[in-house]
């Protein structure tokens, strides 16, 4: 199975998103298997992350964007949220203060970049700043166009360092969406979300659409790569990412320390201990 | 079962840990009931979380606080890490760094506080600054002995702001203690943490026990209170400190927001939607 190899953008590749399944085909028997596959998968992120953490050299930054529903936090939640929290950090990029818009666009990104050991996930990121900022026109063609160079320099700048970036869209159709805006009116506790504007995706996806494919091909790159994930099928975009992350985790090879102490001194002195313990009971 | 009550340290309480169980004394039918318990226990919290998150008005702050190998990092990982982390953040308080050191020493502490809808962990805290500093001599005790309301202070600044604070301290004993340090030899995966300064625990713990009795007295409030959890036994640990994490989220009783859409007009909306695309397929 090579899910890498399936959903990444090759550097400078032209991606229709049009063209590209938003439903899973293979490698996993329906969602039972995927979902056993993903249980799996996490217990060796979580060994892989723990010798992560201990070398304390490398870090992972994952990177994920998608349209409304496509299952972002779903995705956070049941998979990339079950390794360590001591290890891993969630940052969630919303509309930017007025402090964050009085800075450049990479000021509040900058901050939330795992530190050597750690794991951040980012939930959207600094390409909402050719995305939404684009479609929506909050600032001239002449900025933003100058922006997918500067993101793939700062993205450069993090890989010297020695963070891996992995940035997932999540592709779900037109009518999955409107399926799952369909599922929120059954649910109560997720009435609060609604409103009657959200649903304007028929006007505005092909927009977005194009946005996105102007990121894939200027901003997948050897080091930082973008994968398209189907996502219609939630089992399948977990065990998609699951695998891609996981895979990447392997790759990136992280080493337990060399043991300095000398472990024969150390059982002595803890027998010692516990002889002197049982004498004073 | 009320564990708060029988864990919890009454404001002004005079404590001497010595005499304070680290065996668990019920309410569990042992190990297997325990876990049970913890389980369940963590969907309710999850199921709490999301209603403190959607609200967005109080905040949640855990203080963990214990010798080494009491096990803070198991109960993070098996226990309060489970609530999903995109509103949960883990903060290690480890010797500060000369920046921090060039800030009074709630500076660091103060960025960690839980934004409304959060929820941090703290593992180590400011405590430290009267217990380490203390125990060490890193600081005169004309500094030390005045931050105890200081911290009183800081902690009732939150308070007013929303924010709940539980303080626990993990009660291990010396033997237990002993037990899990030999266990570290079985594992090499853990060697890497062996060293043998580290095992000073007879010459220091009755130091340690005399500061943490001095923090329980002077900072277990009415608002942000202390507990002392009996942490020999895993289990009971995990299962104690949920339950009392548990009951004090029912208490804060997070409410949704009204609704205010018209979720009639979303429905026909949708509806109409749905119909247009199944006459464009």
């Amino acid at each position: 199975m090579d899910l890498i190899k399936k959903h990444i953008v090759k550097p400078g590749e032209s991606v229709k998103l049009k063209s590209i399944a938003t439903e899973p085909d293979g490698p996993f028997d329906g969602k039972e298997d995927a979902r056993e596959y993903v249980a799996d998968t996490i217990t060796k992120m979580q060994h892989l992350q723990y010798r992560l953490f201990v070398e304390g050299k490398q870090s992972l930054l994952i990177i994920l964007q998608a349209p409304d529903a496509a299952g972002k936090d779903g995705l956070i939640r049941k998979t990339l949220g079950r390794m360590n929290p001591q290890g891993v950090r969630t940052y969630p990029f919303k509309v930017p203060t007025p402090i964050e818009l009085s800075h450049d666009f990479l000021w509040r990104t900058h901050q939330c970049t795992p530190a050597a050991g750690q794991i951040s996930i980012f939930n959207r990121s600094h390409y909402e700043d050719v995305l939404v900022v684009r479609v929506e026109d909050l600032v001239p063609k002449s900025i933003w166009s100058k922006r997918y160079e500067i993101i793939n320099q700062f993205e450069s700048l993090l890989c010297e360092r020695g963070t891996r970036i992995l940035k997932f869209y999540l592709h779900i159709s037109a009518r999955e969406q409107l399926e799952r805006f369909k599922e929120r009116l059954d649910y109560p506790e997720k009435h609060w979300k609604l409103n009657a504007g959200d649903y304007d995706v028929r006007d505005k996806m092909p927009k977005y659409h194009q946005a996105y494919e102007d990121v894939f091909e200027k901003c997948s790159t050897k080091r930082a790569p973008w994968f398209i994930i189907p996502a219609d099928k939630k089992w399948y975009r977990d065990a998609a990412v699951a695998h891609i992350v996981h895979e990447t985790m392997k790759e990136m090879d992280p080493q337990l320390p060399k043991v300095e102490a000398d472990l024969d001194e150390i059982r002595a002195l803890y027998e010692r201990e516990a002889a002197e313990m049982g004498q004073d009971s």
